[in-house]
């Protein structure tokens, strides 16, 4: 590796598909391009060049579309934020509560994996964004955050789940959901899906570990 | 946030503690000035100058201690594996693997926490490491994984747990203690400890949920 891990890799997950359609069809290279560098050599490291270069464009061009380099990033972060919260709205209402609860961590768990690379720089590049976009970005996942809560709080209030910590537990479940950026690759064993489903059971038991661990 | 985010944070974990004896104490003063300019903007936009400053030495003195900056990168990195994996070594084994199980994770979990800082650099940059330098850090890692994969897969055969999928059900006991470096702050809520018990409990109700799956 080495040299060759510094290289730029193919980007191996769906981001492009992420863009909004209100962006042009350079804009939108631009972004993925964006992903791309900032997954390969870190934000700070990365140049308004190396991200122009890696969509095929000349240097100037980014600036015909975004202000800055960190105006590229809080795109990235932005849209993969909003998107991961989007799917957890779609998921449909569930008279069972666990039936609701095993959608959410399925749908968020799949979502990550499908957009992996992505994801990995909206997690791991927060830093660099200024406090006004830092914000925008913390509203978002409060809003994520939220979903879980309400779903294990309501279930817990119905009593068809036992008593849990639900802070505790939603931020547990939410590790598995994004630590998975770390290592999941698309052409691994398990489908997006495949993994979405396997984690919503391990995600139910926690719940019940939880839960039982508060009635000791 | 902005510029105050980007600005050097005052190192908030335990790693100071983490390196060998055998370095005095510059080189020690180089590991920890090195992870405290990682975690903040990322190995390649650190230089040499950054750590020799942030450990309050001359700019010459990080090649009197080691060759480059990926040795200074390594070093950390290869503590950090070391020394999480000789925390595992350290679980005295018990005729329960469910409490050995639970020790396991209980140790791995609280010794992310305690090192968070220097966990989050030891998992975020090794893409950086040269291809010999990465393979050692694999070593460990396979190790670490391997003490799990054993301690579960034991009490499987032992009949103390029901039938799991191991290497999946590992893989998720690690993106708990790996994940909460991302946000986990020594004045927060939960002591070290305290949260390697809770997640310990989480694992086993994981395993549990792993295997009613299994058994469907």
């Amino acid at each position: 590796m080495g040299a060759q891990r510094s290289a730029l890799p193919d980007l191996v997950d769906d981001s492009p598909a992420l863009w909004d359609e209100g962006f042009g069809k350079a804009a939108r290279g631009l972004l993925t391009g964006g992903v791309r560098c900032f997954a390969a050599q870190g934000f700070h490291a990365t140049t308004t060049r190396d991200i122009t270069a890696a969509a095929g464009l000349s240097p100037a061009a980014l600036y015909v579309h975004f202000s800055s380099k960190e105006e590229v990033l809080f795109e990235i972060t932005r849209t993969g934020h909003k998107s991961s919260l989007d799917v957890l709205t779609l998921v449909p209402p569930d008279t069972d509560p666990a039936t609701h609860l095993r959608g959410l961590v399925a749908a968020f768990v799949s979502w990550h994996a499908r957009h992996h690379v992505a994801a990995r720089v909206s997690q791991y590049e927060l830093g660099a964004l200024t406090s006004e976009h830092y914000e925008v970005i913390v509203g978002l996942r409060r809003r994520s955050t939220s979903v879980f809560h309400d779903a294990l709080t309501h279930g817990i209030t119905a009593g068809a789940f036992p008593d849990a910590d639900a802070h505790r537990v939603v931020r547990a479940i939410l590790s598995l959901g994004v630590d998975l950026v770390r290592w999941y690759r698309l052409d691994g064993a398990d489908s997006p899906e495949e993994l979405g489903e396997y984690y919503a059971d391990l995600a139910l038991g926690m719940v019940a570990a939880a839960a039982s661990r508060r009635a000791r």
